[in-house]
């Protein structure tokens, strides 16, 4: 990166936010390419790249979602959503992984100006979603990454100094 | 990000790569710090933020975690590690939150010219490296992130087009 400025990337790092209220203007298919991309070069645990990512924007299919899963509720207002299929392996190991990916996914949504909210589903609503989706078990779908243009209240709280982080010296020790 | 290419932090995301291999020079505090800021804003489930991190430096530490954990043999060639804590909550959640921090801090290295390469423990051995480094149960350490300037060897790799991933169309599907 000898040729970019780092703090241009720091920066974009330490903006990344959740997102949850989105605009109806559409996610471009330049801008999802561009998500995908960054998601298909994320490392995985000996490389076996577990997941597989199901892009969703039928406004059906979005509505139900958000009605079975009670921590993806705002899902039914975003334009698209990417649901990250997993093979159901290492329970420990895919949840890791799949953090991983969901976290680029977020950040390269917020690089190119739109918001993006990770939700999860739980328990029973995991094979509901699966069944509407098709996704059949062993593999499963916890993450589903609601993905837009954040609205004005969305793009100011984004942008501002950030609250709601302890103070590094609260978490961070030298030995 | 308006006042920003977009491109540049795609770019930066798409070639942060495992780092595995350190010339001697050491990390100097700004950059540390940079990566800790960056850290400290990640997302967490319900925001608990609920790991604190230790940087190890010292030569003996890191020759004996190499020793006693078998994912992690190359932070004996680090000039510094990052161990993350974690308190011992719910698994699922707790490796998902990780791997989200984790892959900040691959990104947030990677920017600075920096590598750094996530290792793990897995086992037994994650109570003797907690023992090791002053983590008690029910708190221990899965991740232990390398960190240096990458030789010349692994700079050659990670500024290459790049291999080892499947093509899109592999794992993405419109519903």
């Amino acid at each position: 990166m000898a040729d970019t400025d780092p703090e241009v990337v720091l920066r974009a790092l330490r903006r990344t936010r959740q997102i949850r209220a989105f605009t109806e203007e559409p996610v471009s298919e330049g801008q999802l390419s561009a998500i995908l991309e960054v998601a298909r070069w994320t490392g995985s645990s000996m490389n076996v790249q577990p997941w597989k990512f199901l892009v969703l924007r039928d406004r059906s299919d979005l509505e139900r979602i958000s009605d079975l899963a009670q921590h993806s509720r705002y899902v039914r207002k975003a334009p698209l959503a990417i649901a990250i299929v997993m093979p159901g392996g290492d329970a420990e190991e895919e949840a890791y992984d799949e953090g991983r990916v969901a976290e680029r996914i977020l950040i390269a949504a917020s690089a190119q100006g739109l918001g993006a909210g990770i939700g999860w589903t739980v328990g029973s609503e995991r094979p509901a979603v699966g069944e509407l989706i098709g996704v059949s078990a062993p593999a499963y779908v916890r993450t589903i990454i609601s993905i837009g243009h954040p609205t004005e209240d969305a793009r100011r709280l984004r942008s501002g100094p950030g609250t709601g982080r302890r103070p590094l010296a609260e978490f961070v020790r030298e030995r």
